[in-house]
């Protein structure tokens, strides 16, 4: 059996898992490195997989009431300056715009590293009184900062995202929208991307530029480091203060509104490969799957089959599943290792015998089971076998992700785990930031987040020995 | 009747349409003038008749078999510079970023005015055989052009658009894609927008900078000025040439590939205002309305009135029209006028004698005719009026068209026709540059295009008397 180029340029994961990465996202035709460093390409197979997580939060966020704007791109020095921590955090990483056509420019502008400056500006022009709250507003877009080392998807020079941005009466409403969103998020990491989330809250050292609180979605990859896949942001009224947003309140008074952010970037298909991919290549969570089902053709010269197989695919595609028919003239195992390794969650065989007994084989990308699939009740049954892909997924990667979170007591215990298992350590923490760096120091991790709802990992600090009541989730990340 | 505020704003369009223009753009909301020069934001309301559009568009392209990609932001000095009459083009409106971080960069960096050079370039490093042709591209995304003066909608220093490329292996495949390119655009203005369309080729002066052949859609705006409404160029193999993408084709030989690209933007959101907008404000063709009823409850405190009202609304979305309540505490009144302004298609009237006699009253935005509708069979019969409604705007949009659209032979008549008509003046034309240019010092107008399948105007060219065989359509232009 012919086997494709493409699968035979994949490094296996245990010999070299940062070349397995770069193997599979080139391979796989995700991504193109440009010709500007740091900068990529997505091509359509990886645009589309954006394209299909795009649609599940866009939809989420216009339920709960949020609408789509645009905002500038560029940002003008003294707008951005205008919140410091906010000012301090991004302009080392800012490009800045000098010449605009052939003028040399009174101020300089800064391609927006985020547009938290840009949102205030507008809303101190168009915010008077309590009738104009909340605003609830999200933009997709992309972003630029300027980072010293880039790999495709988890660091990019530019990166698409959307960028939500909200403006409330009461900080009340403003917590509660920040936690609102970040569910959003960790519903759509579960339930869409077949990725299990930690939730939590970032300690002061790793919060957002400017922001009172900064939540955190961390992912577990198959490395078992971790991923920062999203985060949300309630900004107190720091930003409407710094940038003189008022509002008249039903009490006719004066106020100050409160704000969040929150961002998901196409970091979150970095998150995907690394935690469903194999040494065969992609493996795609079937709910954004570009291709859901590859139909291949097999003897497709024999009479009737291409027919059938072309009946079969656009059979699927009615009963609205992501189907295409492979009528390229390669051989079907040069076509089953192609699509195994483009990730398509689904492969169905179709050859002459196949059609005299009414059926064809249907074959999991995730595992290579193969079921005989009633040629009449297809579509449904391909349904079925998606939906368990998908559980099958996320109950491995939970698997992994609670066997490789672990607790410790002392420095001693985490050193152990980080150097011979890796994954997560729990551990409480004395809330000292200094500790918190020498943490990382000694054991190598940083502080993923301050997990919700979660028991006592112990009574002190492992680094200083002092009482310590709240719980930290170590680990390395990306 | 208290009248909303914000139609006492707009100014007549006799009166003054530059400003009647200005009004209708910021009183509806669609666009805040942000702190940056000629830089927008597309408010809640603006960036959703974009959303509208973006969705015709999107499938449109899909179902003619397009891919969306992505691709960098940025474009390095030398990659604009290869291609030469591209380059003298945009040039002279590039923004440029000079530092990135702390660092001088080694090459300046031009923030995209259009993508034709990174497409090329991506090209040239992953197009290898007659196997990977056609390449059939689009990007969403914004560009930046450096204008002097700008204008809501009509001339951003930013503007959103989508940007198809496309390569193919021969001459004719690309110019077919030209073309149907431009018919995909026509049928979105005509059969969604409204809006009639001429379309033809732009004469060599009027071209796109390194294309062989750019072909337009012009619309004719309320104040008979012509809006340039969107383009498709045909590049022959020059991009391919200049760039070195070369393909191996089926008889073995290495050939330079043949490309396209076209292009709509917000632009199209000004050409709706100008076409269909009236002295109470905007008017929106239905399909593309993002609120296409407004459902306003009259003697709302009455027992059961709202409740009514809202089950309504329930039952015209579920019917798939974006159908809103407004439950605010303004007046009826006041809300009519609001509802008017921002151009909904259709407000329904909902109060307690009419829920007593079954119905609702159905009011057109086009024209305030109102239509009792039982309240039993309102979708269906709103949806009529809206299709009715789209029909009347565009027969309306095409009979300004045509009985503004007038022949001429000599100067005399078109300098005539200009001064005391305005619209569109039709010619033949000798071919010659230079007429070209007098016709503008002399008239006051551009040639807007050469468009299809029209009978000749003439036999000489008014400019220069020389026998003439071309037909141009003249006109001023935004």
């Amino acid at each position: 059996m012919a086997v494709s180029k493409n699968v035979e340029q994949i490094t296996s994961m245990d010999a070299d898992f940062a070349q397995w990465y770069t193997d599979v996202v080139t391979r796989a035709e995700l991504i193109d490195y440009s010709g500007v460093k740091g900068f990529f390409v997505l091509r359509p197979y990886g645009y589309a997989i954006w394209e299909n997580i795009q649609a599940e939060l866009d939809r989420r966020f216009k339920e709960t009431g949020h609408e789509n704007v645009s905002m500038p791109l560029l940002i003008p020095e003294s707008l951005l300056q205008k919140e410091k921590d906010h000012v301090e955090g991004f302009a080392p990483e800012c490009a800045w715009v000098t010449l605009g056509g052939s003028e040399e420019l009174e101020e300089r502008l800064c391609i927006r590293p985020t547009s938290e400056t840009l949102f205030c500006d507008h809303w101190a022009r168009t915010v008077r009184s309590w009738r104009d709250l909340p605003r609830l507003y999200n933009q997709w877009c992309s972003v630029l900062r300027w980072e010293k080392s880039t790999r495709p998807f988890l660091r990019h020079r530019e990166f698409l995202w959307q960028e939500g941005h909200t403006l409330h009466a009461t900080a009340e409403e403003a917590i509660e929208e920040t936690e609102r969103m970040l569910d959003v998020y960790a519903d759509v990491y579960e339930n869409v991307l077949a990725m299990p989330v930690l939730k939590g809250l970032k300690t002061d050292k790793e919060k957002f530029a400017g922001a009172e609180r900064t939540y955190t979605i961390e992912c577990m990859m198959h490395d078992k480091k971790a991923l920062q896949s999203c985060t949300s942001h309630y900004f107190g009224d720091g930003f409407a203060r710094a940038f003189d947003i008022t509002f008249t309140d039903k009490d006719n008074t004066l106020k100050y509104p409160f704000q969040t952010s929150w961002g998901f970037s196409t970091r979150s298909i970095g998150g995907i490969i690394m935690t469903h991919g194999d040494d065969n290549g992609l493996v795609l969570p079937p709910y954004i799957a570009p291709v859901q089902v590859i139909v291949v053709p097999v003897a497709s010269h024999k009479p009737g089959v291409l027919d059938r197989a072309r009946e079969l695919c656009n059979e699927l595609r009615r009963a609205g599943l992501r189907a295409k028919l492979d009528e390229t003239d390669n051989s079907p195992g040069w076509k089953f290792a192609e699509h195994e390794m483009r990730g398509v969650p689904v492969r169905i065989e179709l050859g002459p015998r196949d059609i005299e007994a009414g059926k064809c084989v249907a074959v999991r990308r995730i595992d290579g089971e193969k079921t005989d699939v009633a040629l009449e009740t297809a579509p449904a049954l391909i349904r079925e076998i998606l939906d368990l892909s998908h559980n099958i997924m996320f109950a491995r990667a939970k698997a992994r992700l609670d066997e490789n979170t672990r607790t410790a007591v002392t420095m001693g215990e985490v050193k152990k785990i980080i150097s011979e298992n890796g994954g997560f350590v729990k551990t409480v923490w004395c809330g000292d930031e200094a500790c918190e760096i020498k943490m990382k120091e000694d054991a190598g991790v940083t502080s993923r987040c301050i997990p919700f709802g979660d028991e006592r990992a112990g009574d002190v600090c492992p680094v200083c020995g002092k009482p310590a009541s709240k719980t930290v989730v170590w680990g390395v990340a990306y």
